[in-house]
């Protein structure tokens, strides 16, 4: 199965959300990551979703999508889309292993936002590819707690996915 | 009315994030932004929710959401906790303007990550008060498009949000 993301642009109004999602439910979809926020225009929001799915159901889908009501745009993001996730990942540490781990925040261009005693919290940005690799890293320094974001995209140059048609 | 944030942990299973969205349009709150990412356990997903509402309404949600099926905990995040979000945002400039928006993109921290002839794609990560600051410096020269994550959130310190009873 394949993994790809689609905007779905909607209006700014109370149970867009829930109607969404639930379009995704009814269909047998899993959402692996999904995103909302505010977009350029206060009117819209924009709905950020990665997903696994092959070509006939996922045609299927994004058309009852474009169906809904407050629905003003659905697109499926071309590979070559810029990509980016936050992560924040608390890792414990010890005198021992604190200088390994400030190695790989450094090669990372990660960010150390918190630190205690035993513990630091590191902010990471980037593709979700280097999020998962940085998430292999700490595994054996022990990961406390961590959170994604889920990636948001746009298209590369000078396309807009409210613009396009 | 105040904002707030608050993290679901749920299980990783079908339907759970409708489940919870529908729980909000229900009781008539309106989310002013979502993620829904991986956590350090691969069973869990983590929902962070910013939202408005007052008292009384707020301590009611909780609750509801607490007996909701496949709902493992929800917290409401403490004022002073660490807040990270995540924007891109395209921007046009012209030899005029292209060194004030690299001097601002400098200044916040921010990075140009997609560069055309007259449009320049720039993230920016930090807290939600940060985001808005750049928006609203950006405007004079054009915002094309833009999209945020929302916001994730961890507790500062050893505190975690799983561990904690």
């Amino acid at each position: 199965m394949n993994k790809f993301v689609i905007a779905v642009y909607v209006d700014n109004k109370f149970g867009v959300l829930t109607r969404v999602t639930s379009m995704f439910t009814r269909r047998g979809f899993n959402i692996d990551a999904l995103t909302v926020g505010e977009t350029e225009s206060p009117e819209y929001s924009r709905i950020t979703i990665s997903l696994s799915g092959d070509g006939y159901a996922r045609e299927q889908l994004i058309n009852q999508l474009r169906k809904l009501v407050n629905v003003k745009k659905v697109d499926v993001l071309a590979e070559d889309c810029i990509k980016r996730e936050l992560m924040l990942i608390k890792v414990g540490y010890n005198s021992t292993t604190r200088a390994d781990i400030l190695s790989a925040v450094d090669v990372y261009r990660a960010k150390v936002i918190d630190y205690t005693k035993d513990e630091m919290c590191v902010e990471v940005t980037g593709d979700p590819t280097k999020m998962d690799a940085f998430i292999e890293l700490m595994k054996p320094y022990g990961i406390i707690e961590m959170c994604r974001t889920g990636i948001v995209a746009l298209e590369r140059g000078s396309a807009t996915l409210l613009g396009k048609e």
